[in-house]
């Protein structure tokens, strides 16, 4: 196939090293250096330089491509896929934008174009689990604990990100909607912090945040639904103590003449101790733990998964886990495999079991394992 | 006697209304509501709205009082002392800037003049016990703990100040001096915490800042000096936290088209959570222990003060603790109990008896009790 990957940030760069050993691919991006950093990896993929923001140019730009992988910063997310679908291009998506991707639909069906999104870990193949446990059991519970952390501990905040501290900090204070017995509850972010140990990690905590995304709707009929992010121990009191403290702030503050978000300026002091460097070891870790009743008998399923930097290629985790799973739904797509016309959550697409074997299979080529527990 | 009060913040306000019982008492200050303030607390103060660091004016200004004392904001504390010492007038201060006063002991010679500084509780206080038992004992070790607290434990922070943030991170960041056997040695502040009983406070915890000031030298014959700030427990920890996260930097960051100090804005965040209200209660509570020999025979003595927030007069205890320690010392000066020429830090007021039971009855007077313990 001819795959167009539009960015060539962390995670694009990885998935169109991955697709290019099968497909033709042409990887775009505003930013000359990204595209460089690319080449010295990989001469096989073609790069172009591009406005990605320049919508209306998507008609003509797209037209070779048999197949479009969105992997652009989330706050241009929606627009790109909306101007991919617009082009009348199948699309796999992994900008994670905060909008409702769902909202695209009548458009795709009208294009009579495909467009999965959320094709990362989390949401990803949280999703993808979800969706095929939904079709062969009535499930009571979901509970999904995610995490992406630096090998190495540093103190105070045992925490680096491989993006800006302002995101991360969205996260913290957006507040987290779950579902308890049948209704959806609204908690803050960074409450019911609980230890949870985990094989060859240690113990970690897991605390609320608003990561359950399309599953609140497409899964209404289950009555319980959790995700919550996984930290080194005491991540969760401090970052309490900053919102608490003003730190988090979006209401400026008047200061020598200026107008300041507190927000703002916090992840620009922040960004020092925060910066994961380009080859600091990290890992993700993850478990997804799906209770209910198969054949009328009580039935849990628990899927976990470990993944650490690759020394060898120099590749995150955080772009392995995400990437592959992009890569995986990609080949699935081309392989014919999943070939509705419209715009698919991975859950909708999970249900699908052939596509859901391919998936993990295709990430466990890739030495990126999900433990399959089943009592 | 006549009796000029150069400043009339907080303390300065609470000690010209203490002096002017027994004294003719005009207070200074370029603040046209703080002298308002003033008048609305006592009618019987003169004020006079002046510019203060316009130090040419004052041989004139000075001329007809026949006692200076100094309550101006640390930053200008020193010119200011200096300026009323080259007026040849004598006084008291209680200022608190970080310069070195002893400077100044030669030109107080040469214009004949006794100035008297550091005059609150710590310094203070403090300082008259070492002076007072340096002179009687042969002193191996001399502690000090002292911290002013809310009433009201608000978390995370469970702190108020009456003064800016910054003053107080200022604490937390210069590094400690103190004397191990007979040695100086520096310690980060905030270090070596530990935790502390207080009859009627409860548990607090104590860390190094650097308030020993002239004692490291007046007392250098004393092998250990320590002085600890109390704050309730876990302080200390969260600002570490704060430190090591880069908020108390003092290195700007680019942000925006500006170059903004972290420590700077930091402080402009925290005010909301730190700022003591005019009539939020709080307490002083602090511990001096002096250890060594008393007639060959090992002897510890310790004074333990605890004052609270006056609701009669809203008056705070930091002014009461502080202001009153200096009126005390403004009454000693004016019935002749010290007469020496030169500059003075009060342990070497302390080491006259007749002065320190004068001092400590004097606070008592005012419900400022010294508990003195033997053994």
């Amino acid at each position: 196939m001819k795959i167009a990957v539009l960015g060539s940030g962390m995670v694009g760069r990885t998935l169109a090293i991955d697709l290019v050993a099968q497909h033709d691919v042409t990887s775009f991006d505003a930013s000359e250096y990204a595209l460089e950093l690319l080449k010295s990896k990989s001469t096989a993929v073609k790069t172009l330089k591009a406005d990605l923001s320049a919508y209306s140019a998507y008609k003509q730009l797209l037209e070779p491509f048999d197949l479009i992988v969105t992997a652009v910063p989330g706050f241009i997310g929606y627009n790109t896929l909306e101007a991919v679908i617009e082009a009348g291009k199948n699309v796999i998506d992994i900008s994670f934008f905060p909008e409702d991707a769902l909202q695209l639909n009548s458009l795709a069906k009208k294009k009579n174009v495909t467009a999965i999104v959320d094709c990362g870990v989390a949401p990803g193949v949280s999703n993808l689990i979800i969706g095929r446990y939904n079709k062969i059991m009535k499930i009571e519970s979901f509970e999904c604990y995610v995490g992406g952390l630096p090998k190495i501990r540093k103190k105070p905040f045992e925490y680096k990100a491989p993006f800006s501290p302002i995101d991360v900090i969205e996260e913290y204070t957006r507040p987290a909607r779950l579902k308890e017995n049948g209704q959806i509850v609204i908690k803050p972010a960074l409450s019911e912090i609980e230890l949870m140990d985990f094989d060859d990690v240690g113990t970690l905590e897991a605390f609320n945040t608003d990561g359950l995304r399309s599953i609140l709707f497409t899964m209404a009929h289950i009555p319980n639904l959790k995700e919550k992010t996984l930290r080194y121990p005491g991540h969760a009191d401090l970052m309490i103590v900053l919102q608490k403290g003003g730190f988090f702030s979006n209401e400026s503050i008047r200061f020598k003449q200026a107008e300041i978000i507190p927000l703002e300026y916090t992840s620009a002091v922040l960004i020092k101790e925060w910066k994961l460097q380009p080859s600091e070891e990290e890992f993700t870790v993850m478990k997804v733990i799906v209770k209910g009743n198969m054949n009328n008998t009580p039935k849990t399923i628990e899927y976990t998964m470990l993944d650490r930097f690759d020394v060898g290629t120099q590749t995150s985790s955080m772009s392995r886990t995400t990437g592959y799973t992009c890569t995986a739904m990609v080949n699935a797509f081309a392989e014919g495999l999943f070939n509705e016309i419209g715009v698919f959550p991975p859950e909708l697409v999970g249900n699908n079991e052939n596509c859901f074997n391919y998936i993990l299979d295709y990430l466990k080529q890739r030495n990126v394992n999900w433990i399959k527990k089943e009592y």
